[in-house]
């Protein structure tokens, strides 16, 4: 099995897409942060009418799709047609959970821009929420669906 | 429970530390991205002698940590006197667990960093796989323990 | 009259501000967006309860002021304690007021990081308006005042 | 009256742009900064043969152009074709006017790339400037003309 | 001779593209930093199966050619549809070699792409080397080959 | 000789300078760019009284070091008291040469700010220059002299 990203001297490299053709593409991704009680209410108190900190992490999930080949190594520059973002509270778990998806009209695919978003998003929600519980976890960071591109669409089933 | 990160008016903002001591301060946060056993041999095969899919990781967590104030919209910019990344190849669950530790002496804690730190190291691992297995999960990411500053240490029980 | 960014070649540099001492110091600065009235009441109806144009404003302008030394050739790259971020609405001439306070403990001051935030922050509402209003004009951004530092403080007298 | 910026949710998201056509588009802005007499003449005097203080204003016009979907949350990024920037000295009022025009070829117009940059051009100005005149004042940042795109071409007429 | 890069003003600006072709473009650049013998045996010693300083190096180069627009003035920003780099160990003259390899499909060459991702490239080793010895040269940082674009390809001779 | 970019697993990492003092230091860097006589000609014909050129490569080179830990992967972060560059004109051999001198107070040296520095102000010669003369050569990149700092002074003697 080989890795794209190794070239043959096995150094890292950025996968050669200059032959690719410039396909519709879409990724969505998604993740989730559990916390107490105590700091899920303190945000859903806050929260009437998209409230501040769900605001916050709309908007850092945004920006950090868009800053995804400036933090990971071997990921191309690309025009983004599109960002959108969800955010689904989860009072059984006291969880928020932040979907995003991603459009670009390109030559690569935008699984990690998805991937990348969601992860700055989550981030953001435990920075603002961190003076209240310091045990929260960000989980369950995984690629549901992506479409476009030579090797197919993929659609997550579990 | 009062949201630190909002101001009387509900807005967002940054939260004012300008009172507050230059303390030396730590943290140490972790995570793990779970993938195929494939995919897992794959990243061990190349990972002879420190590998570049390992290196890739440890490098991106190094820079990530230090592009936290730019991708979390509240966190402060700071000083960063250390950052160091350890993997653990776990090949029970075909996992690599990373912990990021930051050190600071500035006037706000770092555990963004170190968890901004662990994500950036596991996204880019995940970039670097993805060809080979497009369902592994990114998960478990948390503070494991901090020091320094007013509000005491912390250390992770579970 | 002496241009302290400039060097004895007449080259613009950085000025050095190796020997001044570490200082508390704090700017305010302001200014205003000026739209039509369709535009005005689309961004007032939207904005029940800190709505979301507002919201991505103040978020603009917290990280705009962190990005200062990375926009503005000759600003030092410095420890920001604090921004907070105030709009006011105006229905007499359909404006939207920005008013940026930062704060820091360094060597220089934080004007320029008060002045970036207001700007980025009433471009963001631009870019969110513009497909309603051309028109709008972006005014009368300006210093309100300062305090630290050698050369004293400074409060806006119009 | 629709926000474009503004997804179902009432969330602020960045325009899908997917299914438009790639065209050639272009977008004027301009802003100026007035200050004292004092700090005219002192910027007009080190003016001679396209002086260090415009000449850095031209140079952070064009990097801060570069930056725009870097620092206004909802923008795309894209590809920039040309920026070209003239600064007019105007001795009636001791101001400078700033003027941008930027050019791409792409999904979106570029009007915040072209005030962007006139807005950071002229806090070049004020950052150099300031040890003279804290009172200086930008204002006037609108955008001038455009074209290409589906909506159309505009042109400013007061 | 004409400087292509200021307008009629005498004014920098960033050259105008908009009329160019999309072509498919390949850049190398290459340069070398050169060593104290006990610099060199530290580096080559920890060098096993692509050791660490070279592996740091190479990442360094991809990231810093990604960022090529961000750091020279007047670049365009671009899509680069693949960056791999090479390095090659001289026991000659204490040397190592770097040479970074760019394509693209647009509208200008990526020798500047190219260029400094050597240049960083090399900053790195000199940053991870450099308690062992401060003398180290960074020297013959230059274009090797172009091809793609109007002007045609280049080939150095010597 | 150990590197003490790398830690016990040796795996590349942020050195740790927590427990180092605050001291004043300085670094001076410097670097040349050698060109045709026809492309330094170019130049210096638009170089009267402080050109565009140059003054693009001065203002690129303080924006380069400001950059400095954004783009060498282990540098830390740092506060930079000042940046100012000297460009000698050498028609000997058709040269500029480009002098960095950064000044901080801090816990690490400024070594790589000023080596950065030089080799994006001299990229920016080159890039604004390469229509003319693609075959220019960027050389002898080194440090002049630092001081500050447990590993006290050094002054190049060649």
């Amino acid at each position: 099995m080989k890795l794209t990203h190794l070239n043959d001297n096995n150094h890292p490299n950025m996968v050669d897409v200059s032959q690719k053709n410039l396909t519709h593409r879409v990724a969505v991704a998604s993740g989730k942060i559990i916390m107490s009680k105590q700091a899920y209410e303190a945000v859903i108190t806050k929260n009437i009418q998209k409230g501040p900190v769900i605001q916050t992490a709309i908007i850092a999930a945004i920006m950090g799709a868009k800053k995804t080949s400036d933090i990971i190594p071997m990921c191309h520059p690309l025009f983004i047609s599109n960002v959108d973002v969800k955010v689904n509270e989860n009072p059984q778990d006291y969880s928020f959970l932040l979907e995003v998806k991603v459009k670009t009209e390109g030559k690569t695919g935008v699984e990690m821009e998805a991937l990348s978003g969601v992860s700055i998003g989550l981030l953001s929600i435990y920075d603002m929420v961190k003076a209240i519980d310091k045990t929260m976890v960000i989980t369950q960071i995984r690629l549901e669906e992506k479409s476009g591109g030579k090797s197919g669409g993929y659609k997550r089933e579990d």
